[in-house]
């Protein structure tokens, strides 16, 4: 057993192993950032060309982060051949061609333009920017890439949960027909404790907003991507419910006065945003993102319904989509609970027999798949830059309106 | 079988039944409206007397409809001991003590200040009137007869599920702790089909409003009497998606063109409201009410988020409340699934072993035991005309925000 | 509020109120039994007529029980004309029809036996006897009083279940093709405690078995009843936890040593019996009884998987029934969560519009109204007295091959 | 793009990246069999190192399978260094430290015992084996090879469900007291359809049993796993719905007749076993397996009883449990909901934030986690090949019951 991981993975003898694929060529990942979306971005990584066929397998090239040791012992337990410190080096790699950017998003639209002009691919986690400014800038930054046959993506994993991309479909056929209400919520509860510490995402100078751009952002994103449509227009409410949190206990060193007297900082972000809003076919949507909802843990849902029948999901039990058919019989029609995981379901083929549920973290595997087919096979990016900018427009006129009392704000189209 | 149920429902010979509640007396009750709510409010009078321990019992004295041979048939059909043509007639009788009033609302005023005037308790369904115009001179009526020693309640029954009953003394006692957000949605689907035909309940002159009247009424008060405060202020959507429907047959008689060229009439009402508002304490509100929801039939679901718990309730499961203590260790926290069966819950104590469900109509016969209990042993009236005028209130406020452009729109206090 | 609830039913005057369906006559009931079963059949016998257009109408004529006081209490309580102290009496009045027997099962048979000799109808509650012998008694009652005119039904409620009942049309129309298991589970906590008193119910002398007569029963006649087949053969095992438990409070009067020395008895029937069988087709069918299933608090479950369907129910939610129709493609299938509550479902065409739930007690409503159908219109009983006693030679089988190893123990057919 | 990934997964330069694990080293692993559980394993050996902190990295050292064409594509797709067509030829290997047995139960004897006679560790699928002789002449392998510091496991990966492991957790900490009910069923679909073919699956030469040892093994292990205790003795049922079916389409070629003379043949296992037992407290236990439950994909469905509280737990929603308290007031009591996805529930602290959702393959993440802990830390193996032999011994219990009429059949002591 003394023998490193790298070594044991190489083939034993040229003979006993000619792997098939090997030809087929990799796409070099080099990614900034290593915390929560880091872990689950990796994971995407490592494991896509071993479930799906592709036309080329990611690889692991190399990983970023400010802190030697930490990105080091981030690079060893994720898998990744190579760590750097400085994001311009990332970008620099000859091994790299795709920049994946896992960072606050301060930070997304000077490294996503930078790669994009050094000639690399780039997947960026969502929200696109900060502001819409940052987020315009990476759009024309994603255009002139696009034409010397570049891709920009955003990362809208949810996206990827088969029960959502198969409601995409549903919807698509016209199994609902004309959509009269979107209904989204995304609900969790890790602020409802006062004592919760006032982390970088509870300020705005880093995270632009609180529950909206991280929460609200996802649903916002599902709403236009499931109906098929945008948004015209929102009218909304926010709140900071506790305004005040004990600074991290780092950034209380050396202060006197023991236990009791634990600094605090002001939360500048939101923790729960409320908003109805238009689509432009008329249908109303409303969409509540908080994170002080007790008990609810990751509890995204949506519901749509049209005239000829509805759909309903919830994260929380990601496998299942319910699916009411209003063109049945009124004594045998109801919700059915589908179980996402047949074969014919989006992304199944690769998986397991039916029944056998898929996680969380198999978004970003599926998002790997289609960063790679995408690239390889010249289609496209889907959500592309633009899709992350109308959403950053949403967000905007949320908070715009939030401050006029609520009054109906008109999202500019592109 | 020759004789009538009324004989047969008498003592057979003094000795063999000396009936020991009948010294109690009887309340006389009086029912204007035989229709879906008249059947409803039947059941209740008829049974709560045989199922709690009641004071005085409801006596079914006399019904009244404008159609002589359908308001007959109807106190055939309900257990009705007299039938009347007029409402004023029917205020008249010595035999009625309470005029339980199920018409439209654009009759409750008129009604329901003549019977108060009269001497008569009122029981009257909600909404409570039509405009805020209407239910405050009911309310200055009820005012001067509750000096007299009357009666004056608005039929806001779901109060009387033992789940929701339950669920406001949970957060009476503090169990939720301080309230962060209510989250109140009915949801229906009978006005889907486009061919649903145009029944007075989408006319403004006799409805008042369409899906906020009716279905929003009942979240609205609900928030409130489980918050156990009232809406500061709301900003609105609403929308009528459908804006013409066939007239009723009846309407179309004489036309020429056949089948083909229905006379369509337009809907002056709305199909749908969305709206949010803040309750006095800065909680955050979310309300939706609809008729447009295909596949949901009743779906009248809350869920309310404090710093030490929530509660969700779904009217389609009514035997239900789900409970989550926020207080708990978080390993073995979760929703709990309470069935509102005990003998320790509202109500229970009349009615089945644990598990044995309740249903809609149940909610009636508790109106009725609570009706009775008030008037016979001085109780404050719950709900109160006075309840009933500030949801009026909201609703009105709801229909200036929408059509203002959602601007936030104070709720006038009382 | 001087005058009594039944001078306050009559009509006020010929002219204002002429009973349309007064000409109809009625059905004297006599009732023996006043707990429960008494309460909740009252509740059936009082609604029927009101909801359904019966062609006569039930008239609570007589109740019976062998306490004075107590009998009287429960008449004025639950509605009934007079009260008699001796069934004997019961059955020889002349305003009742039909008697109603909610006593313990040892006193069944002789009950039964006689009103059918005296020419009076019979409802009998389940089990229909403690012994198949008993039963097989009143089966011959009952044929000789067919021939006579009159009906014998026992009250197997949970087929009058609208979600039951529907199952049934579906398996009877073929949806479920043909069937491959049906799965049946009756799970109640009410004997979890060992300090639950020693009840009639825990005695064989009384109650003939424990959790297989009283839950087990229910759920072999729906088995068979959906299936539309009968169980030719059982193998079981039966336990009863614990086999002492504190007397009656009334029993332990006038003893000494205090709180600590609680007089104890001996549970002579069982607290939970599994067992499988065969169905005439080849199904296979498993069932589990007890009340000894914590947090379990009616659970009557049910699913019946065939060739082309599946079927499953739960009483706790009894105004559900999920559907899944394999014929459908696989992409969209899964069970259907029906609300049955529409118009064209089994009894809602009396009922509340579509979404509005139901109860435990519209069971007996539904039986008071087939029970007067079946006499009025000449229609099969059902369930008939011989269904009843086929359930007892299943629950007799079980007995005997849970004492005999569990050894497979065939049903003998009648 | 022209390195293959392993290159791209080696360091680029000392300097840059210094792994700090790698001085742990390794364990190799040689993986027989690359179907369905050859997949599933692989996705385990390759994502534990990357996710949990572990003393030793598995190595995916050589995967083996018959068909040289068949198992290279395998090792390039799923990750294996090397590729050996002779499973002697893996045990054989200098790399491989542990012999992970895929392959249908009618080989795995002959492997691991000479997997452990050659001195490997070894982790063999479930069930142990086709036979109890088999599985007692691998216990006996492997009670040698411990005393030698050897590890056999076997694979039960349901134990690994953190949902399952936390249930063991609750019920080891007393809070469902003396256990009453266990109620296991494990429902599959897959053999509706007469038309699905007959494959190695549906052999008793291979499969030892159907429904049975697949599914049935993995409810009696959970049921002895979660209880804590073993089953004494069964009473049993089985069928075999289906008798004949299509034989593959490889084994039809060269028949004359056309498409409608397919060639059949028969099914030699069963479609289904309905079992009950006794646990060594007293405890009762029902089993249900079948491949015949028309919707249900993969419902591995337990509850438990016990006289403090009960669990509940259903592996097509398997990041839920729940359990009831039955010591909380009754009003508040009530079935949680438990997301079993926090830091303090079992395998999670190496995984996502509350909410977020692990699917199937994770427990064989935490399987190669465990197998490679019991190695390195010297722990007890769990679950062991006893374990393996004590399922084997109730399976075999079964089969004897369902020869000789359901009798209660005992199942022998270790």
């Amino acid at each position: 057993m003394a023998r490193s991981q790298e070594q044991e993975t190489e083939p034993q003898t040229a003979t006993t192993t000619p792997p098939p694929q090997q030809a087929r060529g990799t796409l070099g990942v080099g990614m900034v950032g290593y915390a929560f979306m880091g872990a689950a971005h990796s994971q995407g990584w490592r494991t896509a060309g071993h479930v799906f066929d592709l036309p080329v397998r990611p690889a692991l090239a190399a990983i970023c982060g400010r802190d030697r040791a930490a990105v080091d012992a981030a690079a060893a337990r994720h898998g990744w051949a190579a760590a750097e410190t400085d994001w311009r080096a990332l970008i620099a790699r000859d091994d790299v061609q795709l920049i994946d950017i896992c960072t606050p998003g301060d930070s997304h639209a000077e490294i996503a333009i930078a790669a994009l002009e050094a000639g690399k691919h780039v997947l960026c986690e969502k929200p696109l920017a900060n502001t819409v400014a940052e987020a315009e800038a990476m759009v024309r930054a994603a255009e002139a890439a696009q034409s010397r046959g570049q891709v920009a993506m955003v990362g809208f994993n949810y996206r990827k949960v088969p029960a959502i991309t198969f409601a995409r479909q549903l919807i698509a056929d016209g199994r609902l027909g004309a959509l009269r209400h979107v209904r989204a919520s995304y609900l969790q509860d890790w602020l409802v404790d006062p004592a919760s510490p006032l982390t970088w995402r509870l300020k705005r100078e880093h995270a632009g907003s609180g529950a909206l751009g991280d929460l609200g952002a996802h649903i916002v994103d599902l709403a236009q991507y499931l109906a098929g449509e945008l948004l015209t227009g929102v009218s909304a409410v926010s709140e900071t419910f506790v305004r005040e949190r004990p600074l991290l206990s780092g950034a209380s060193a050396g202060l006197s006065g023991g236990a009791d007297a634990v600094a605090r900082g002001e939360v500048t972000v939101d923790d729960a945003a409320i908003f109805s809003g238009r689509l432009a076919s008329g249908a109303l949507a409303s969409f509540e993102a908080t994170r002080m909802a007790a008990g609810r843990k990751n509890a995204l849902r949506l519901e749509i319904n049209g005239e000829l029948g509805s759909l309903a999901f919830d994260l929380e039990r990601l496998n299942e989509l319910s699916f009411h058919d209003h063109t049945e019989p009124a004594a045998t029609a109801g919700f059915r609970r589908i179980l996402v995981t047949e074969p014919e379901h989006p992304y199944l083929e690769a998986w397991w027999p039916p029944g056998h549920a898929l996680g969380y973290e198999h978004t970003f595997v599926h998002q790997a798949r289609d960063v790679v087919r995408t690239i390889a096979e010249g289609l496209p990016p889907r959500p592309s830059f633009a899709d992350g900018l109308q959403v950053q427009r949403v967000l905007a006129a949320v908070e715009e309106s939030a401050a006029k009392n609520s009054v109906h704000t008109p999202v500019p189209s592109s």
